[in-house]
């Protein structure tokens, strides 16, 4: 056995060689050690683009109870979906006998760029492979359990890759390290790690394949909590993506690399889900978040008040991009393959609101302030020589004080309101400043209010 | 990426490496070369056996239509397949959405066994993969494509196993080594064989976790012929079996290794389907062939004039055996876990043929005369000084003329016939012997008629 | 609402009134009383048959577990049909959820009849209507509860009934007269039959337009027993039948038209299930009796030892014809139209023994005596002068006695044994004759044989 | 036969002939033509009550795709139906066999009760059968094909009726007179409407035993445009419902009860759906409208931009209202029983609109004038001494013009804004009335604004 193992790693370098045999010969950017790979910089046109639209999709889109962790809900006992299975369901029923019905005969990735699009987002990251192991793609790796072998019979990332790419946004692929059920990551489990048939023989092929295949700006992994990136082999995997991979120049990665590495090493700091930390972060970070409180897959059991409203999506929005981070709207798609109207209405208005706003989120910065210190609900961003100030509340008397902005009107400055064509008049009493806000009637915006502060010299 | 696939493979040693590492100290007894290996004679326990069932039972059992190339014949435009998918199912539908309809609701192996011991056969050799890829047990290697994941949620090879072996019947595996659509195999296949992924990452660990697991007594490989033993490791798998392996004394393993390997090397000789050589074959040779003139798998569009008949059966029988050969007798069990009725009659029939002939068929080897010179539907078998002549056509005006048996009456020989009580006369005249047969409506069996020579010393 | 009705009934008479005025105005033969339609003669056709078809096929042919009772049996908690449900199925499951799953494609009406022609048979009864109120063709009275409705998309009894006649086969039409769960009838039972919704909106409407669009030559009732004639509006529907319908000169029906009937009015005799008086009846009577021992619809957990052998098959055809009945053979297609490899088994059997033997059947009549006061396994059966002895065993030493055939033999008697060449030769003694038999493997039949037993003048 | 269906007559008068023989001897109210039936009046509930929630489910909201015509769609060939049927189902699916799927696991009827409550409606009309013929109750004369024997295995009428009145609520029926493929009925086209078999022995029984049983406050029919009021025995049906039936006094119908009577005879005059007349109908009207622009059952093809707004609904409500009518506001729930969240966000919008200024609505008649004359998105409407001025658009510098009120202020009034504390100032001026608005961004309400206009006597 030992000479099978030897000579089939030898053919199976024949694949790979052209590009690991200059790892030799060549100077190398980026070594397999955390100090090296944290040192290359978020390629740029991620920071710019500060939203992005996160799709939870894949298998538990078909009974869509709960959340998108269903599978493990259900063996482990977790209400509703027992009773779901118990009530509507055969006693032979598997998780994998969902798949057939995973049909996604509305599916229309054309749809869904043009409506992300209109949502104001620039890039879309896709479940290609959650925790229970399902693959989005065609996978060397799975057969017959994908979303080609059964269920949809499409090649999901590669058909959304392209729409989403006709309209100009970019294309990320999430990819869940651990699976809960997979044999061969159970049998490394047993071995407490010290074997790697899941890593060597699934996991690490198929991200290659993955990103061969489908060229992605975000390798968005996760699943990682399990185990050390020793296990996973996170590091060598990085080196490879960094240096000599087809997308080493623009792909972003998250943080989410093993054990203790989430919040300290690898690309974009993402730390928890929902990560909104309020306070500037100097290290770039997302916050990915889900307008269905309670869940990032679809789900039938929701009610709409488990739905964010706009308001509450314009501030998480607010808040990160203020403080320095993206965020990433998830929506999850039925298993027929649509996004439910609601969330149609929640990205169509966050639309709206940036084609007015936009200028005070895409390529903003943050400000030395992140939220205003009289006036809490009003958060910051610059650009150039302009602040913005973005207030979430209308003003009580429709006079809006600040408290950290007195600094910028020292000389004057021109305050004006997006979406409103007059300057509005301003008065600087005691460090703060209070704008005079228009008649709320006369205003095209909802929801949130952008001020444009430009300071002048002449007083 | 050469550093992973080193380090990958340094700790895939360590599970194997108390086993292997003694393949380079230990003394072994077989090489992984052809002569070596064929050098180990078959089993003892084999020879004796004579009869055994084979079982064609999986995810083709569910459209069950032309035979257990159901999925091959269906994406090759073959008919009826196509037009059953045309007709019946929705385009979407994949094979693989088909295993969720292999229930086995009615799979009840202590039921299954009982049958089969009472058919007379000694032993059952199920298919636990066949070239869709598809596993009746949980295997490690092939997640969510496995008869525990997707459709019976059971582990049908070692129900069956334990059911079998309970009835004091020996247990086999059929494992067909290529697949029609494994992406991995197809991968190898686009490199010419000169990579072996699926055999490394897939076939050759699952065949270990077989034997392994199963410990069976035979290991019927199939689907070789699309390449050479070299791909498939052939030799060092079988150096491993014969060597190292917890069956290594009992198995029994088929010819069937590689493209241009059947019928000359491995273990008992198969060549071909049906395989009835009618001639002395000095290797042990197996007819493996199936009650179902078309197909090995159940399928529906059957009609009774395609079923074997039990004379047509008992006739392959004692011409195998006659001539060196077991007999492998196929059924295929239905999608829902049933022996269908027909094949249970036959079996039955088989089995009460055997109670009163069991001892012309049962540990006898090979006379020197395989069917008779002038009465060519009579086959020899012998055990010990006995020979046996089965007639397979009742004689006409109840005569039976043998040409090739004159020797055994010499000097003189006692005759009985099976089923009946008293002794036949018989009169020798021109070098062949006359042999008296009873009344017909005396004697209890049916199909095939049994003659017992032994020869004496007194004239 | 009186107006609603009377107005309802003279529309309704409008479509019927060209038949009905002649009611009143011709002479008509049969009344509506038992005496009248008694007098009535079975139609010949069907006493020279002797041997028809009975297809018991449903929506019960999907579960098809235990018996066609099977939605009885799993609402009053029979095993196992309840715990195939508990264990296969989710708890919503209704039986009619059943219907989509009667696929039946693989029904091939010109097969089906021309294995049943092969059988020796001269007429088929389906079940158009069971217990379940599913109809096999499109009823105007069971709107999506018909089998071109939900399941076949098919009219099941045009296309059997032509296909039959094809072959020159008669059609016969089960139909039961109550229904488990119909709520109209359950609300007619709640009152007592004093009501009659169900009779006269839907059972004697539905009876009607199968009688007028399928011209069946057997009417074969069913479901009788739960009330009186009365309720069933049993004479008078017998009474249109006899008198006014397309087939009031061929029809057949049985006697199974209410509570205390059976046995004693209507047509052909039929008691109870599997009715084999053994003696004489006076009366035409029809042993409808099934080759599954404990089922009439198809049932997946049958054994093969539960299937009659076609030794008692012969048996049972032989008995009721010599006592004067026909046999109404029974077998169950499977839910996508099949009919079962062993049924087919049986059925050809009987035809390859008819094929030999019929003369002894087909047309024949009772003789004086039905079975011989010697060897009580020989029955009798005549044709003008000649007399068939039919023997369900081989006689031992190849000599039957027959005790009650003395007086044929007075002045002389040739005896031929069907299926063989020569005459027998034969001695009285004793009041007893004695005939020899041949060697019985120069006869061409097994399973029983016939004797004809032509008397002659000269001794 | 004659006679058959005399007696049938005769049995079936004996449950109804404790009513009906009344209807000879009382003195009753309404005779069966439709002067008399004309003449009863609107119960005052129902004008009340304005607001009312229509349910349109049933086993087309099973594919949900076009509409709940879909049956009809897919049969006449129509896109996207047709192509969702051949690339998604077996050709041998019936629309019967949705039926399966309809499986409402998710039907929370006091979930649904509580919404409606919250959305301000006073009553809920569901679909208990629509054109399709499959009934949400356990009918005796649909079985089979309802939502007790297929599908749900719930009464889904009752259970929704209990709810709903929980709430106090009132529970209307929706019913529809024909069936597109009741072969019943198919009978009665095909004899030009000349008999009625449909009609006498499933249509009149079903809707006596739904008001029997249910007892609605709404009885609402449909599909009567197929034929005359004559054959639909309408004139008959209501004359029973108004006299002697267990709703007479309550109970509210339509005016769809044949050909020709829409907008002429009957209850609640509907002409067409959606029937917004936009002027004074001295009739009580009812806009019968649906939340989807293009369905009333749910479907999945849907946009949001084909969903209706708020302010889109407001404004259908405010119309209707003004000129006399009450609004009938669709939602589809989904074949697994949920409310869609849009349609949830959208009656809870409304909801706490009506919250706010559900006294210019409920409980309101009709002004003298509907639309004003200057201003024409301001509509009317009036309550005792009061009269409300309801403003779809905030006006332009927060200014009104009211073109139709001037005689409202000749002495003076008092003008307030619902939802804001104040009082408005106003001005007369050349026949018309300016009110000042206040501040927008001290305002509750959203989308309408509702002034309340009481006149007093002292200037």
């Amino acid at each position: 056995m030992f000479r099978i193992i030897l000579y089939s790693t030898i053919l199976s370098l024949s694949i790979f060689s052209k590009s690991y045999l200059k790892l030799f010969t060549n100077g190398k950017t980026y070594e397999p050690r955390w100090k090296s790979l944290n040192s290359r910089s978020i390629p740029q046109w991620y920071d710019n683009a500060k939203v992005g639209i996160f799709l939870h999709w894949g298998v538990y889109s078909v009974p869509s109870i709960q959340d998108e962790w269903f599978w493990f809900n259900w063996k482990t006992g977790k209400e509703p979906s027992v009773s779901l299975m118990k009530l509507n369901y055969p006693r032979r029923f598997t998780y994998q006998a969902f798949a057939k019905y995973f049909t996604a005969e509305f599916f229309n990735p054309d749809e869904w760029a043009d409506l992300f699009k209109k949502s104001g987002a620039e890039y879309v990251v896709l479940t290609t492979k959650h925790h229970d192991g399902y693959t989005l793609w065609p996978s060397t790796y799975s057969f017959s359990w994908n979303s080609q072998d059964i269920g949809p019979k499409k090649d999901i990332v590669g058909t959304l890759a392209e729409a989403v790419r006709r309209k100009e946004l970019r294309f990320g692929t999430y990819y869940s390290l651990f699976e809960w059920y997979n044999r061969l990551y159970l049998t490394d489990v047993i071995f407490h790690y010290t074997t790697n048939k899941y890593v060597t023989s699934r996991m690490i092929p198929e991200m290659v394949e993955l990103v061969q295949k489908y060229k992605p700006d975000i390798f968005w992994t996760d699943g990682e909590w399990e185990t050390t990136d020793i296990y996973w082999n996170s590091t060598h995997f990085l080196t490879w993506l960094y240096n000599e991979s087809p997308v080493k120049d623009t792909v972003v990665v998250t943080d989410r690399w093993g054990r203790n590495i989430r919040c300290s090493h690898g690309g974009v700091i993402t730390c928890y889900d929902r990560y909104n930390p309020k306070i500037r972060d100097k290290r770039k970070f997302e916050n990915a978040m889900t307008l269905d409180k309670y869940s990032w897959g679809y789900r039938r059991n929701t009610f709409i008040a488990e739905i964010l409203t706009i308001n509450k999506l314009i501030q998480e929005m607010v808040e990160a991009v203020s403080c320095g981070g993206n965020i990433l709207i998830n929506v999850g798609p039925t298993h027929d393959g649509r996004i439910d109207l609601i969330f149609q209405e929640r990205l169509l208005d966050l639309g709206k609101w940036l084609e007015i706003n936009h200028e005070a989120i895409k390529y903003t910065k943050p400000w030395k302030y992140q939220n205003d210190s009289t006036t809490g609900t009003v958060w910051y961003t610059k650009n150039e020589k302009v602040v913005y100030a973005i207030a979430l509340h209308w003003p009580k008397n429709n006079v809006l004080t600040l408290g950290s902005a007195n600094t910028l009107f020292e000389t004057s400055a021109i305050v004006t309101l997006l979406g409103y064509p007059k300057q509005l008049s301003w008065k600087e009493s005691n460090r703060e400043v209070n704008i005079e806000f228009p008649d709320k009637a006369t205003v095209k915006t909802d929801w949130a209010w952008a001020l444009k502060i430009e300071p002048t010299n002449i007083k």
